[in-house]
């Protein structure tokens, strides 16, 4: 079988490639006989290099949502903000310290050029804070001092010693603050190695480390040039030559260009470094920084706490999502719609033959399932560990043409199901199906879709337990909400109220007053834009006691359609419940 | 300053590390002192390993869009389907056949498991083929052996030589078909290495690999376990080990579970293996397959050929969004929307220098700037190259709190901007109010979008060179589409018509018979719901001559719409074009 691919026209002659740009030469490396046993440590750079590749940058309410979310998941090292160039994060830095919003235990960093006017303004950013970062740049790459700063490599190094050397002069103005540095030689990967360590070496000489007093490099891939195990023997090679190294925080930056980032950044780390920067599910310049999730969770897969918060892992996305006004994608390393779901059926028949071996396990030992060896086929992680679960969709209309489910419901019906709800509800259409064979018409996807989703318009037929019958709300602008409803329960019908910062809220503790533990996960709604009526859809995924599971509603008003949708959901949990105790003769 | 993070409660203890399960040793690894230099042999597994991964599988016209996309990329090996286990993928792989749709260049590859019946109708699959690969798989893992197989090795091997003789036994029942082998250990990483071997060779003694007919042994990461150096470490071990070395094609198949999927298939092409199995932007099971175009550019940017043509990404990436009905994320590299996006003033600074920089080479070289060495900070390469812009984007926002461009516009006029359109219009808005300074109010936005993308409704005002005045269209149910419009150009008024397979291809042809030469790139459309009327908005990226931007149309008909936008992009085309020619002295 012969190799018949052909040269195209793309202009190779343009590149040359990154071994010819900037030598790193480490035979005698030893990175690739290491493995990865303890965290790093972190430094969450989301409200910095994240909230400055937005096309919406994060006001200062998302802001403080996303420092929130941070200091809840654990990170003790926090980049919030450029003050010095961006009045808005000037601000976010004052507000952080004049409301006393940062726990004793966690460092804020902020970034500043070597420039005097920005880095005296820096400091009255960070002055009256316990303790800070600052984090000194320059760029150091033989590209940037050509083009950009037209200056030989003594230049460059007099630009990094008089940042360094104002920053110990304005640390002067705020005693109280702690003060602790970083340089970074930004575009670190086009410079070469000789001279990132000279300047390194000599920033280090300024700044002075103790073993009190480390100072932090920071050798950023600020774009990534080469394959990552380049990256790794060249933070070798630095870990080795520096100056003063037990006195020095080695940290790594790595960039996704070419969609290493993270190998870049666990490569790196064995090769000898101690802390890592990026950014929740890989925000950041173009193809982002190296993501956080992935880093961590890949650690609590091989047996290492991450130190890092990631048992709910839905909510971190929901919270960033907001926050960055950007979708987590689908196939998102352990976060991803998609990632626990699988399609196959072999795969599917494997993991149920996996999840039955350590029952058949634990049962043997005596002991709880959660207390052996997690050991799943294509599960490489217990989803539940992220606050997941196991998604099984068996590929209803595989035969059906271009009929998938979610296809069929929003050119038929104008819905537009969100990725997770497609997944439930494809299940729910296998299960009924399953018996019949063959394929699977839109009208009885419909069919199904109204009877598992949505109250039956037949009067004989209740659909569930409780119905909405009325609804009135009232809100004195406070940002309270208080809401009125008539519930059926069953045979019965009851007035109910609670007050909430919005009616979803308020209902949520209606539904909780009837005895039920219910938490909401998810929301989406739209406009149902084919009747050219102002019908609208709201889908919310809710816990309901041990069951996770979406409901949905359709109405004229948003509001009431959200209402109805929480009702659809604690509907199908009761039947769940009540269909399993029925098998278990319960 | 102490590491202050804290351990947290994850279930650390369930965890077994990679090296306590197997055991990968390797310390005269020669792979990490190598360089890539030619591209690998690919081979496409979308229609099979990417279409089993999604939740509403491709329908026939879908999967003959994507063969017929991957083919004229330059993919001679692509693997179409599992046509034992799926009739629709049966039916695909005898359409292709029959029809005579595959280039005589290209191999197609079917897969399927090693039992009797499956391996009959595989070869019912491709009889009439002029050649095709038989991809024949088992699961040789520790895991999948305990709970899926519960048999010992020796039981795994014979399953794998029984449907290697099956194979050889069918091949004899379509002899005008050529038919080469690739053997697949499934679950491979999480398989002894010893094992892994001896199947290999065992299965080798069956297909009698020779020089003119090799066989590929296909070595997945079926699930991602480990760091990738792990990955690489276990190919060159594979490699040195293997009988026939020199007539056995190493394949690799990296799923990227932890996220480092491209790594371990540029990591394991450098420690030996020749082909890399992979999807378009890394669709597939969980978190997908490794990137084939992230692998492919990569090798662009060091000057490498890869023998598959990049140069129009977003026509790639239409089409495949609209085959797996999946979004390619923002960040995906080298293709997402916000790739070539810098948003940071400095870099934005150093790019303009590096542009400018690179005029002046040319200029001093006599030479064209496209024939001179690529060289401009923060873009790794010339986005032209892959058929897209450079897009600068200034934040103009970041002082009006929550009111970014975007999220102003869709919460006061709901409308929905594509993420290209967002990034060209906060360009707009910085130009217009770059003297100004200060914040921006909503009104002042929906001002400068009205009077840049839509007509002024003002008489005595006229936005632009055409206006839209009227139009009927008519279709006889054939395809194609009449259209007849009546259009304002300047302050004459005459009468167009054209056919097209839709009015939107109908009204180009239009377009161009004005004299412009306009290709559509991208179309987004949605309804208004706010106002709970029925109006439209259509969104239209457009190459108009030398400028590719973005036109708007907002009507109760959608058709309408569309049509509006694309005056609005020719429109606004004109405009640009005349105020360059202005600031020229033209």
């Amino acid at each position: 079988m012969k190799n018949t691919q052909k040269p195209t026209s793309a202009p190779v002659h343009k590149y040359r490639p990154f071994h010819e740009q900037i030598r790193v030469d480490l035979p005698d490396r030893t990175w690739p006989s290491k493995r990865i046993e303890t965290a790093p440590r972190w430094c969450a750079v989301d409200l910095r290099d994240g909230n400055q590749a937005l096309i919406d940058p994060m006001s200062p309410e998302r802001k403080r949502v996303m420092f929130d979310l941070l200091v809840q998941m654990g990170y003790k090292e926090i980049e919030v903000g450029f003050p010095s160039a961006s009045q808005t994060d000037f601000d976010f830095v004052r507000q952080l310290i004049e409301e006393d919003l940062i726990p004793d235990d966690v460092t804020i960093q902020v970034l500043t050029q070597a420039r005097e006017h920005l880095i005296q303004r820096t400091y009255e950013a960070i002055a009256g804070a316990k303790q800070a970062i600052v984090h000194l740049y320059n760029s150091t790459s033989v590209l940037q001092r050509e083009v950009v700063f037209r200056t030989d490599q003594q230049g460059i190094v007099d630009i990094a010693l008089e940042g360094a050397r104002l920053c110990k002069k304005y640390e002067a103005t705020i005693p109280d603050t702690d003060v602790y540095y970083e340089y970074s030689p930004e575009s670190y990967t086009g410079t070469e190695l000789e001279f990132a360590l000279r300047i390194c070496n000599e920033v280090l000489e300024i700044f002075q480390p103790t073993p009190e007093r480390k100072v932090i490099l920071n050798l950023p891939a600020t774009v990534e040039m080469a394959t990552p195990n380049v990256y790794a023997d060249s933070i070798e090679w630095m870990s080795r030559n520096l100056n003063h190294r037990e006195n020095v925080i080695l940290s790594l930056h790595p960039h996704n260009d070419r969609g290493t980032a993270v190998a870049a950044a666990e490569l790196g780390y064995m090769a000898g470094a101690d802390r890592i920067e990026g950014c929740l599910f890989g925000n950041g310049e173009r193809t982002g920084n190296v993501d956080l999730v992935a880093l961590g969770v890949n650690l609590l897969t091989q047996g290492i706490d991450p130190q890092i918060d990631f048992s709910d892992i839905d909510q971190v996305k929901r919270t960033v999502e907001y926050c960055n006004q950007l979708p987590v994608p689908e196939r998102s390393p352990w976060a991803g719609d998609l990632v626990f779901t699988a399609f196959s059926g072999s795969h599917q028949d494997a993991i149920k033959k996996g999840f039955e071996a350590m029952e058949a396990r634990a049962a043997a030992e005596g002991k709880s399932i959660d207390d052996i060896e997690w050991a799943v086929p294509y599960l490489p992680i217990d989803p539940k560990d992220l606050g997941r679960s196991y998604e099984a969709v068996i590929r209803v209309n595989s035969q059906s043409g271009k009929g998938g489910v979610a296809y069929l419901l929003k050119a038929d019906h104008a819905l537009d199901l969100p990725r997770k709800l497609q997944i439930e509800f494809s299940g729910v259409v296998q299960t009924r199906t399953d018996a019949e064979g063959g394929e699977v018409s839109s009208a009885q996807i419909w069919d199904i879709f109204t009877d598992e989703y949505l109250p039956t318009t037949e009067d004989d037929q209740r659909w569930g337990r409780f119905e909405l019958l009325s609804t009135r709300s009232s809100s004195d602008m406070s940002g309270d909400v208080s809401l009125e409803v008539t519930l059926r329960d069953g045979d019965s019908t009851h007035p109910a109220s609670a007050v909430g910062n919005g009616p979803v809220a308020a209902f949520l503790e209606i539904v909780r007053a009837q005895g039920f533990d219910v938490t909401l996960y998810d929301y989406v709604e739209h406009a149902l834009s084919s009747g050219g009526d102002a019908q609208a859809a709201a889908y919310i995924e809710l816990q309901v006691d041990d069951q996770r599971l979406w409901g949905v509603g359709i109405d004229n008003d948003i509001s009431t359609a959200s209402l109805k949708a929480i009702v659809s959901g604690v509907n199908r949990a009761i039947r769940t419940r009540q269909r399993s105790g029925a098998l278990a003769g319960v």
